[in-house]
């Protein structure tokens, strides 16, 4: 892959992302100001993923804030693919739901898509992804969801009402659309092919359990944007609201270029990763330093390719002066990688022991918070 | 559609059906004298829907009856897509898989495919579906099958078992293979795509329901046969036996030409008609006889394209004897259509009032077949 194209699919992110391309690609809107105020006034603070751009663009965003502003029950979906270990790059969209949930007071539908990782992974077997869900369930709760907000469920668990819809949804998408959305190839299999019904019919769940109106807000990266463009196509032939969505870009693998993947573990912090080995994982991350601090010194770092500075600004560094004073003294060389490393190592020790801790508390709370089929 | 020339597949039967051709095409085998011997033996007799050919195919059906005599669960998968009112076309199938459960004292799994229908039918509602598989429930319960052995499950309700099967197959199953079996085009709707999985799986339910072997044997209509060659690659990749068919004719609609359908309403014979009304559909029936009386006796009648005939001859006079004298006077021209016509119409007449006795017995019992999702 040359330099500056990329792949980005719910299945491949690859090479260098163009966030204004995806924009324009995806046909989604930038984050504004505005709407940046409307969340600021409701949550009392704008959130880090969203003064530093992690989230960067929406769907109509605006209209649901306004159905929550009149009553309508403005719920929130969002969902994890149980094919791994949870690491950070999969926690972002949690941590922002949670702000949203928190802000907003809205319920939120949790899917766990254990059949899609099963029909898109041809050597992982349904008992083993039944293992990961196991063990990611106890990530999501750790977040810190409202337990009587929240119901998380599972495609091959909580089955019926899902494919009640998705049937719904599926008689209005045709071979044409899905492989023009995703891809699809005569080689697909037919579970795939099908598997945008599931993932679209929790957009209609609280319309379906409650019988009364909902408008949903799918936080996510934007690599799921595809899910939902075919749902808001289908949506109003069932009767129902478009699903709104604000997406994130992701967050960057500690080595050289690409998202985080649990496919390269040395790169990623998985959220069950000692504090140690984490910290450990941070101090070979890959920076903007120069060789030597002499050149460093002399000819400074730079912070834009930098992954531990990419980290302090997207989420670790709340302090914008101080995030901001890090990138100056970096360019001007009046700061060593060392210095940064440590620094952030340190954030992500104790990130990680208070996840952990959390994470062994979710362990009692885990029906508390299932949807049960 | 040129004379001679035919479509079938699980949603279309058109033009004059060869049968022999089919055999050829579909890559299933004849039934022959020695298989017959086989079931008269196990059943104490030769069922008029074998004698008479009706059955005519099948695939592996002597390993099935060979499972059967080891001691393998040899159990009995047939079904039902509700999308209309029965017809007695529908009925063939189902009072053949009452005479090998009879027979066999097989387990029998009765597959509603309320779903199939919905993806099918572009102006059919899940409701109107619900509607008449509540309706067709009781047709299939009045055929008499036994209800401590028969499980009778729609694909809406009983989900979740059968998406956990579906789920394994479709993984196996590509849209290339899906397009070469059905037919299926980029306009096909992705849950008719997905479709062929979930009839896939009750030929592996008994196995995930008791953890233990089985053999699946179907008895249902040649159209249906796409089905099971896909079902049949995937099993052994899943650790299970391929599931054997056996395979029906169509009985011809009332009409000239043509398979019984519910969409001629005219020419099929519907197990809620009225005795009356169903004898009056018998009398107004194309037959091979000649225009007039002096004509009938000069020339003789036709008996090989009556639909009369085809009647008596496939399901209603159970004297071989009977019916072959019947054959020899129409050709000769002793006998005229309305005696035939009169005969017949009698029959209809007590199968209806007896089938339809059954059916008002069959309210109270349908709680006792189905399968809870």
């Amino acid at each position: 892959m040359e330099k500056g194209e990329s792949t980005v699919t719910p299945w491949e992110v690859k090479g260098e992302v163009d966030y204004d391309a995806l924009i324009k690609q995806f046909g989604v809107e930038p984050l504004d100001d505005v709407l940046l105020e409307r969340l600021k006034k409701q949550a009392g603070f704008l959130h880090i993923l969203l003064r530093r751009r992690m989230f960067f663009a929406h769907r109509e965003l605006g209209d649901w804030i306004s159905s929550y502003d009149k009553g309508v029950n403005a719920a929130l979906y969002t969902g994890r693919g149980p094919s791994g270990n949870t690491h950070l790059g999969h926690l972002i969209p949690w941590i922002f739901t949670k702000y949203l949930q928190d802000a907003f007071g809205s319920e939120l539908y949790f899917q766990i898509t254990d059949d899609e990782k099963f029909y898109v992974n041809p050597d992982l077997t349904l008992e083993e992804i039944a293992g990961y869900t196991k063990d990611n369930l106890l990530d999501i709760i750790a977040v810190g969801f409202d337990p009587k907000k929240t119901k998380i469920f599972c495609d091959m668990e909580y089955t019926k009402e899902l494919y009640g819809i998705a049937a719904r949804v599926a008689k209005h998408v045709t071979f044409s659309t899905a492989k023009a959305a995703f891809g699809f190839t005569d080689s697909s299999n037919i579970g795939i092919i099908f598997f945008p019904a599931i993932q679209a019919a929790p957009c209609f769940l609280p319309q379906r359990l409650t019988g009364k109106d909902a408008h949903i807000l799918i936080p996510c990266a934007i690599d799921q944007e595809p899910y939902w463009r075919v749902t808001r196509d289908v949506a109003p032939k069932l009767g129902f609201r478009k699903p709104a969505g604000v997406y994130s870009k992701f967050i960057p693998g500690l080595g050289s270029g690409g998202k985080m993947s649990a496919s390269l573990p040395e790169t990623a912090i998985f959220l069950s990763d000692s504090p140690e080995a984490g910290a450990k994982k941070i101090k070979n991350a890959f920076t903007g330093g120069q060789p030597t601090i002499k050149e460093q010194k002399e000819k400074g770092g730079n912070p834009d390719v930098c992954v531990i500075y990419s980290y302090l600004y997207s989420l670790f560094d709340e302090d914008d002066k101080n995030v901001m004073e890090t990138y100056n003294q970096c360019k001007s060389g009046g700061i060593m990688c060392g210095t940064c490393k440590n620094r952030l190592a340190e954030m992500i020790k104790i990130f990680l022991t208070e996840h952990q801790k959390k994470r062994a508390d979710a362990k009692a709370m885990v029906n508390e918070f299932m949807l049960k089929g």
